[in-house]
């Protein structure tokens, strides 16, 4: 029975490393590493610097292999990802099949719990293989350190949503702090800004961290710009915000 | 001007330790340890151990104080706690100003963002200290890795909240996923279990950790004798729970 590992990286600074996921890359036989052709958005060069930075044991290797892409003609988003993830589980099994080894880490952006869907792909697998999850920082935490703020208000609740839920049901009734992930197309843009405060943060913990806050009205504009700005510059973007009013 | 590092340790297991950590203990010239007197769940030897296994620089100093305990005879709880956060503050400034020191280290239980005071408490202190905030592995991250499962459904939004808003609200409108932390009461006992699975774990991340999970109606009831004797054997407990329906 094939071991899996997923490993949380953290959100690209090296040091978000756990002794805990340095340890685990350790143990692999094998880490698969997905590439997207020309998308610089795979970070592939990062996981192969984690990789270079702290695997220490000679028999641990690294294999790349091309990450399948979504089919446009897939009719209804839920569909077209399911189907996505079959692709990519099939590609593991082949990889995993070929190249042998019975523990095989996957190196998870952020931490495999979180809006990141390699527990479901995982999951396609046959036989099942014994899943070892090692927690990450996610981009969650990267952007309150950043802000030096924390997430929920004293004793107060908080929703975790998407940029296209935020869209498509406005703000969620009985709670006061959103934080927005996966949302390409600024959808606090859909909000009344009136008594909203908005923390943003992209590449939050890398080198290239950028981050903004203040008033929604005000500070909305100047993130939509900064973003279009960086995304052209570096020619890839992940972004993240928490709404509070 | 003091330069405070608040400084995720995770939750209980000395490798959830991110490399930035420890760098960042490394770099203090004082870290304070609070104890609570002969309440074990202060884990003053936790910190200590993690401090005795992770700190090379020997100009870094541990330093111990006693933490204030929140007033029963304050009326409101919001105001207890708002007193409480201002005797901490107390204690800290004395402490620093008799130590002495310029760069001075917190070790914080999970996060610095989710369900801690310790920003709070900082941004108390007078004159304002240089914060920098490290992120560490929260407990939270620490429950879905043992059970190896996703905190959302695919492109769902979670609501992270607390037992007392569980208790005193029910089931929140508009999600389908609930994140319980700082329950000491069992709180998903005030819901229908109909249609509810609970994944529960105590200790999580740590040597000791439990984890349960099932239909809320028949695994409630054992969650609730498996704390009960877990907070008995050991003396505390923190545990935290996912419902999802």
């Amino acid at each position: 029975m094939t071991h899996l590992l997923l490993i949380g990286i953290g959100t690209g600074n090296p040091e978000h490393l756990t002794l805990q996921a340095i340890r685990a890359l350790n143990r692999a036989d094998l880490v698969l590493i997905p590439r997207k052709g020309a998308d610089k958005a795979d970070l592939a060069d990062l996981r192969r610097a984690i990789c270079a930075e702290v695997i220490t044991n000679p028999a641990t290797r690294l294999v790349e292999f091309d990450l399948p892409t979504r089919d446009p003609a897939t009719p209804g988003y839920i569909a077209r990802v399911n189907d996505w993830h079959d692709a990519i589980a099939t590609v593991w099994a082949e990889t995993i099949a070929r190249e042998g080894g019975q523990i095989v880490a996957l190196l998870v952006w952020g931490d495999p719990s979180l809006y990141d869907s390699t527990l479901r792909i995982a999951a396609r697998l046959e036989p099942a293989p014994r899943i070892t999850v090692i927690p990450g920082i996610t981009s969650m935490q990267a952007l309150t350190a950043a802000h030096a703020i924390p997430l929920n208000a004293l004793a107060a609740p908080f929703l975790v949503t998407t940029g296209r839920q935020l869209r498509d049901h406005g703000w969620p009734a009985g709670v006061d702090t959103l934080v927005v992930m996966l949302d390409g197309e600024c959808s606090f843009q859909s909000l009344p800004p009136e008594g909203v405060t908005i923390w943003w943060g992209a590449y939050v913990g890398m080198a290239e961290e950028i981050i903004r806050h203040g008033p929604l009205g005000t500070t909305g504009p100047d993130i939509i710009t900064t973003r279009a700005a960086a995304r052209a510059a570096h020619g890839w973007i992940m972004d993240i915000y928490i709404l509070r009013r």
